[in-house]
């Protein structure tokens, strides 16, 4: 149960690096670091591919990188070419399955940053006629990684690859938000009882209900919004630690107006590099917004379980659509699966905060070296995040009914109406009725006539549905009768 | 908004330590370092005296720390028996307004070891006939604190002080345990239905239900009791590191045999005292443990104002004793406040075994610097579970009453009791009955007359409560007649 | 071990709710409700007194709903003028000590908002010339909660309170900035090495090095203010669920106007006040921006430690003030006992959060029943990281000296000086460089001038301070001699 | 972005189910519930035959099962025995692909009951021979689910393969540990400086701290043995809630015998099925257990980082084996990439704990319907820890180094050896020396000689490796000279 190396390929080549000489399997385009990483990262077993929007970050940081220093005179037009060709045909998806180290993965993210070089340096030979692995004409750290460093190239692209998350994740809880603004309109005149601390509190409209959760989502947008664009500052020009060595003075300045052209993300340079190399605060603040998205998802589907249980012996006061049958031994069960799944991404996203922030603590000195797992973390909470959004959409909100007589019941039938007579009859007779009301089982209005607190006719006017579920103008207090 | 120093005292006394000397109150019983922690650790403004079996343990470890150095003839006999005097006193209860420093301090522990070291050698030196801060004649360090450091006292009195909670918790949790119990059997015979994702499912008693909330604190209590006998190992005689440096070779032994006695808690000498000394595995244990008792108190109190909702629409099955007027606004309303009050609780220790697990992950080399927040964070929940058992168990499970008819109502117009017909209709037809039932609202005895797949006398025999509620022994499937 | 009911008072008063009729200690403000409140709640024994702000907000609410009732025609000159002057004395601080129930409470915070309504209708009371109790003449619920609900009063008070904790949590982060900036001009010349991976990277100076902890507080001081604006969005006019039942349809905008001018907070009413009321996702959204500054604090306090390690067998690049005796076995030891609270401070307020976050999923339906906890978990943890920020500032930070020789020689013994030389002899050639110097001990700089790859003249040029700590114009390639 | 159906097939088999007919793609061996679960769950994209030890429990449960089915004349030799095949060869592997619902799903676990129903049905079927979907001969619910719900099936798998996973987690563990043994015995000479609070303290051998190691990993391996004893208990013959509807009065004691057998764990019934239907308890506790792990696996991980930080400005103390090229800047920079990974395996695993004691206490009344995403969490959990495992004692810890020369020094100039003069010269003088010794930067020795303390001779006896790493027989205590 050891870590297993890579199966010996047919045919290789021979790479070198710091460690020494190694075998690289000929029809690979990544070179001997990514090799050496695959040997010692064998946790998860998913590749980093399994995330195109990071590969298109690198190789956009790349692009952006190489014709910068073109610019600056530093790489020549020939090599600028190969690697800018390389990187498009990478940010198009063509050379996804070479991406291969792990996505649990030591090093502060040097191996994804040397796997996206030696990706792009060995097509970026070909391109120019050479085999892959002829790294004295085009070489993965020399020029493809040149002015750069993984600790700058990495949280770029984390930067990048989130920007272009939250930005889908938006897309899919406005989708989810006009389901249940559709559905408050739809139900806008469906009176029901509302409920605090799950006992019978006072009238409102089920469209009312409904229509807080589109609400709550829309707030959630704007804040995801506000995380986005904390993501925009990036850190290239950094290169190791900050101090920018080993970039041009201009370098940073150039980079960063290069990526913004290719990325279409508004990037700017952070003010002190040193600070936003070491710095995990914009993720950790990203992941608790995502953690405020889980919770209050978590709530809505709480409540849409909630309200739908029965059909008998529950609420029953809406109908979720049948997905499935419910039960492997109960005929006719159906349950309400979607919100269950929508639950359970939310457990998972709360973990996944849990997990960013214990990452973004342990960092040291002038770098976070946890920040693969932090990635990790944050994609795969966007990903959940935004497939539970749409088929919450369409597979629950939007097939929902209500049962309107059911509903209506309840609230002629409720204790809770007598809140509404606290203007005309005060707090304290209020409480009488409600009390009498409770122990004998019966009505408000039956015992609010009998006491003679109130006219027939007054307690027509004030239990219309329209004055109980909006404020009103109080007519002067009614004087007992 | 400074931090601020305690007022000057009217009259004072000097000592001195590494940093120089300085005026201690006359009255303190404490010394110069507890004054000087007092000042550096401003933070809750609550004493460790908040926790008196923390102070009790600290002054047993005292007491059994002087009687071992004195067989071991390192501490001379008028010393240690003015020591163990004050310590009895401590234990008694009788100076612990004088344990000042803050629950929330750096250092280790060191400033709360400090404190009990300083007001046992000032008690002892009154005992002695000697005023406060003679320390020539007993020392708080060279004589309290012979052969120990906080590195090993702190931890160990930590051990003591969390066992004994938990002993306490144990009690709570099996007097809660009874009142469900008791309810259990008042229920025995009450049918209902029983729910699955908030859905129908099948017959069950009220009984059986309560019964379980009575098995799940049971398997809690065993749990505590295992963790708390992890707590038993202790590392007195590690002193610094845990390589015993200062101590005596027949230290370690004695002193955990006299803290046994005094203590009537069996510890036992870890065997590796390095690995002891740094270890916080324990308190993550127990802090786990709490967190489980958490979830499942929380869970029944989820169940618990579930079954009360209401009073009119909601499930309405059993009704909590009313605590108190429920609103400001809505007159005659009740609220479950008592399981409210026991989730948030719940929630509370949740959080405090997160503060235990970043906590000990932080631990360096040969200590946790951290403990002082681990201690704070496990009194914090022990005490607060405990209070929320007794609570939950005078206040609210005792007087739950149950609505008989209406849960029998529900099990009769139930669809879930189409399950029980499985055996001898089989589930495809079973099915056909329940979505028949669901369309049109009818009962399902009713359809499986008329569509002859039983008769009534079969349907009679199935359907008793007994039956319903217990595994059965199958006919031979019935023919459709 | 059970809940303990306050003692009997020797003289009493009779009130009566829904329970019945109760004696009231005769010298007690608060009354009947409060009381039930203290019998059911015994879980910290703190009383929420202990967060002044809160009492504060809520007699601000009080006073500006009192004002608006009065301005709408529904509550007469001389019970508001009693109110409001009720009001005035509570803000000053006068009757804090009646505000007595517990910090964890069920009910949603209805025993909080009762308990305000009670001292506030009975000060009110003597200020009329009447006796407490005497509720026929100014009632807590008819009067003082009048047009209000709990779910309406309680999240605005926490929204009031919080704000005026971040407040001073900023101006705490803002001091301790500025210990941090003094620190970095202090330091702008010390040249050390940088670390990443707690490996030896490129050089820095310790200026730089202070620097990006002042930036990252600078950053999470915007986020907090950030997150305090979104608490200005208020439910006042919402009364039980939202609908505003009982309320005056100007009420809510009148309140708010009111409310704005008592407690100078630029409070705006929230656009749906369904949504507002059930809603907690402003206080995850704070108590994830808390979280952020914790973490960002523990990272800075684990630098901290890790710099100031030592003093011989440690980094020791910094001394840390000695703060005091560090050790009850170690002479002479100090240990680093303010950055350690610190850390603390941050593992409980993350913790807290874990508690926000759970009780926030919670909540059902209209109304979240758990923000009593939230609310505690949120004042502690500003008033925490308040006083550490403050502690920190002033027994840690501006105390802090640098060993410059020390630093200065781990920078010239290093390896990692060889980045600089990346650009003159390409990345493979500084490989080997770094490769013989580590396996020989050797320093760079010889092993490049036996090597032939630079002149000496070349390297004092290139490994110039300031030229290894900022990025530069690269020369043109030097051709190896 | 909507969630996708599987592709048409190009030939299709027709089933139906509650919700009516439906097309199944005619290779498939899963029939149309499977098909529903993998329209309405498309989340994770992973299936749940990624974790073989689930598919095998289920397999074994549906064999025991059909054998006791059979035994207690429920089910026909021919089905019997053609159920039975269809399983060994799912055990053995061979149908793994064919279990593809998400691994994050609601519904309880129904989906992945129902795949394994189906599987087996069809492939019985075949053994049969009868195609696929002849469900008339042998159907996945009436016979391949006899006797069973999901709500017992399901919790009984889970706890078989956690059971499985448990047992090779220990194993790895169990490596980890011996290699840790290992370095421990070949260290047992070079003694070292021991730190607290990263404070010099007092001295140790590297030995006795790489023991430690061994001894947290020998403690944890217990734990988990112990969690793994508790999830022995299933509850098979719960059926739906716990009451045994539908199953025969010696079921469960049937399958539990049959089970054992086959799953070679020795399961027992649980005393109270209806709660061990609802229960998540042994879950919580295994997750705590695993988060231990993890804490402690993270803090060893800390301290080899910080041992061989440098290599020249750091502490130096142990070199770990090069694995990769650190830096794609930093020429010859190593970095500690194997510590790093399984740092951020265990900040995943602290995560899913979370995730878990979400799941956990979101459970209501008679079930817990989020178990799918408390599997995915242990699962994932317990995968990645031993990899973990294996990876840190292959690829690190193995190849682990020590610097003596460096370590000895640290020793001899270090100031914490004056603890061990306390015996001779008591605690307050030895602080003085140890404040001059700071100050002057001179050594302890030269500082005790030079004020007449002690002897040369004495202080070579007493500074001696063997004396300062172990508890003494204190000598008579030195009268100054």
């Amino acid at each position: 149960m050891r870590p297993i190396p890579p199966p010996a390929a047919a045919q290789s080549r021979l790479e070198h690096d710091l460690l020494g000489d190694r075998e690289v399997p000929a029809e690979a385009y990544y070179g001997v670091h990514t090799l050496r990483a695959l040997e010692n990262f064998h946790i998860s077993g998913v590749p980093i591919a399994i995330y195109p929007e990071l590969i298109r970050a690198l190789a956009q940081i790349k692009l952006a990188a190489a014709r910068t220093n073109h610019l600056l005179g530093l790489l020549d037009e020939p090599r600028c070419r190969a690697i800018v060709a390389a990187c498009e045909e990478v940010m198009e998806g063509r050379w996804h399955e070479h991406f291969v180290v792990d996505v649990i993965q030591g090093g502060a993210g040097t191996s994804t940053n040397m796997n996206a070089n030696e990706v792009i340096a060995n097509r970026a030979l070909e391109l120019m006629g050479h085999s892959r692995g002829q790294y004295a004409h085009l070489h993965p750290n020399e020029h493809v990684n040149m002015s750069q460093s993984t600790n700058d190239v990495y949280p770029t692209a984390l930067r990048l690859a989130t920007h272009a998350g939250i930005t889908s994740l938006v897309q899919a809880l406005g989708y989810l938000r006009q389901s249940f603004e559709r559905k408050a309109e739809e139900f806008a005149d469906v009176l029901k009882m509302g409920r605090t601390q799950l006992q019978d509190a006072v009238p409102m409209t089920l469209g009312q209900e409904f229509s807080t959760y589109a609400v709550m989502l829309g707030e959630d947008e704007a804040r995801l919004q506000e995380a986005a664009a904390l993501l925009c500052e990036i850190n290239l020009g950094a290169t190791a630690i900050g101090t920018g060595i080993n970039a041009h003075p201009d370098y940073a300045a150039g980079v960063c107006r290069e990526l913004a052209r290719v990325s279409k993300v508004p990037v700017v340079t952070a003010p002190n590099l040193i600070e936003a190399t070491q710095d995990c605060g914009g993720f950790v603040q990203l992941s608790g917004v995502l953690k405020r998205v889980a919770v209050k998802l978590s709530k809505v589907c709480n409540d849409l379980r909630l309200l739908s249980s029965g059909p008998r012996a529950g609420l029953g006061e809406i109908n979720l659509p049948a997905r499935q049958a419910g039960s492997s031994i109960m005929p006719g069960k159906v349950n309400p699966v979607i919100p269950e799944v929508v639950n359970q991404v939310a457990f998972e996203v709360i973990g996944n905060d849990m997990t960013v922030t214990f990452a973004a603590e342990a960092g040291q000195l002038q770098l976070n070296a946890f920040e693969p797992i932090i990635a990790h973390s944050l994609f795969k909470s966007v990903l959940h995040l935004r497939r539970a959004a749409y088929t919450l959409a369409d597979l629950c909100v939007d097939g929902i009914t209500a049962n309107p007589e059911r509903l209506r019941h309840s609230v002629e039938q409720s204790i809770g109406i007598v809140t509404a007579l606290n203007p005309y009859i005060g707090y304290a007779a209020a409480t009488e009725v409600a009390a009498l009301a409770h122990r004998s089982g019966r009505g408000v209005k039956d015992i609010v006539l009998e006491m003679g607190l109130m006219s027939e006719q007054q307690l027509a006017e004030v239990l219309r549905p329209e004055v109980l579920t909006a404020p009103q103008r109080w007519p002067v207090k009614v004087t007992r009768p």
